[in-house]
């Protein structure tokens, strides 16, 4: 396997093309963006932390049944990925009020739902990613009912997993967001999940462990990436060892 | 029938109760508002001609097998309608790119649709009448599921109904916005239907006939909501008469 010219640089990761056309060469990047990129800060160490708790995420999704777009992790900062056909959509999971959802609706942070909510964006940068309906998803021509229902019912399962794999790790899941697409025709989970794009916060104290503290400026990124997955390897351990 | 004290008084209409506690009185007023009420005016003969609009409008739906909140129409600007449990959403049916979904997905104007769209905003003014999915309805207990669906449908039945009889007066349904709620336990169209809450376009020269003309300053309310009506009543004599 061999890295090849770079295909695309995002806020969090630079994607590049090898020598196998099903296979792209993923680098996490040490950098950290808030505001929809309009702030933009160098975080050392963040690129590895993200990396592993995403392979670890990824590996333990893929071992429950989820179709992803995830082949291997080959350096603290790097992994292998397929390129997938990316539907232009967000999809957010919450189990609990905060973000957007609790600043439209004021309800209390961290406001119990009584069952989790999904909520769908479209990405387009120059759209500013609108949060978008059913209906407008499928008239613009994004997704069609049968496939949005597929994605959702995705979202959902991806969702009951990661719960209990964080609470495994004393760790509440607020909400997060994934992306997806097609791989071979197949649905699949692509892009990353990450502290950057769930919200956590500790079962016992309900203190942020993501990127809220960056978002927020109210603790160090590094720190609270590094607990995060230092609380999942540990109960990683814990759970082979049952 | 007595007209008893005031129920409550909003940006187009004062409703009042009266001695039969099946019945509200309903005044429509000579007012314009534009910027959620933030810029309001007072336009002489307004409330006459949307009163003898949307009389006309409801006794055709009724005609037509919608159910109603509508009784009979007292007075040039007077009607009576039954007190509704109010479902607190705004709900919205496009046929043609327009107004807030033009701006936020960059459309062309009066682009048509593949189909017609519904968006649901929850009607609350402290919050600001936000754009709501349906998960988040539920949750939020504003309607569950199978409400969603009848809503949804009464909607888009009513739609199809009066694109068919604003298009005998040469003019284009391009969205409009319904209010709904339970009369004795049945699903109801309530509230108003007139060019306040309906974009409407000549079918040839695509000239707004409605709010649109208040709102961006480009017309004279008064002129084109008289042309709305003659043109509805004009079309009603050669459908009577065919
Ligand atoms: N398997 C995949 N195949 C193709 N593209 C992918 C795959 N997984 C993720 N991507 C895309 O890689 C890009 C880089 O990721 P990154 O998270 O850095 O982007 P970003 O700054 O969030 O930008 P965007 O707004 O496009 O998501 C994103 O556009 C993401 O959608
Ligand atoms: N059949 C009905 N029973 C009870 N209330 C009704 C009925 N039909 C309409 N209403 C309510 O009457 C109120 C007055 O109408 P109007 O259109 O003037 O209000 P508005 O300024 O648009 O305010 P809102 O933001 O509450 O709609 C509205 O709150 C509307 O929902
Ligand atoms: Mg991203
Ligand atoms: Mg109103």
């Amino acid at each position: 396997m061999r890295k090849l010219e770079e295909l695309k640089t995002g806020k969090a990761k630079r994607l590049y093309n090898t020598d196998d056309a099903t296979v792209l060469w993923v680098e996490y990047l040490d950098q950290a963006t808030a505001l929809n990129g309009k702030r933009k800060e160098k975080i050392a160490s963040k690129g590895a932390l993200n990396n592993q708790i995403d392979c670890l995420l990824f590996n333990y999704l893929i071992q429950n049944g989820i179709a992803t777009d995830f082949i291997r992790q080959v350096s603290a900062t790097e992994q292998l990925i397929h390129p997938v056909k990316m539907i232009p959509l967000e999809v957010v999971v919450r189990n609990l009020a905060s973000g957007s959802f609790q600043r439209k609706f004021a309800t209390t942070y961290l406001q119990p739902l009584s069952r989790p909510i999904v909520e769908l964006f479209y990405k387009s940068d120059a759209l500013d990613d609108p949060f978008i309906n059913d209906d407008q998803v499928e008239v613009l021509g994004l997704a069609s009912a049968a496939e949005l229902a597929a994605i959702k019912q995705l979202a959902l399962k991806i969702n009951q997993l990661l719960q209990s794999r964080f609470a495994q790790a004393n760790l509440t899941l607020v909400d997060f967001k994934i992306e997806v697409g097609y791989l071979a025709g197949q649905l699949v989970l692509a892009d990353e999940i990450s502290p950057d794009s769930c919200r956590l916060v500790d079962q016992t104290t309900q203190a942020s462990l993501d990127k809220d503290v960056f978002r927020k400026q109210t603790g160090d990124l590094t720190t609270v990436y590094q607990e995060v997955l230092t609380r999942l390897q540990n109960s990683e351990v814990a759970h082979v060892s049952r």
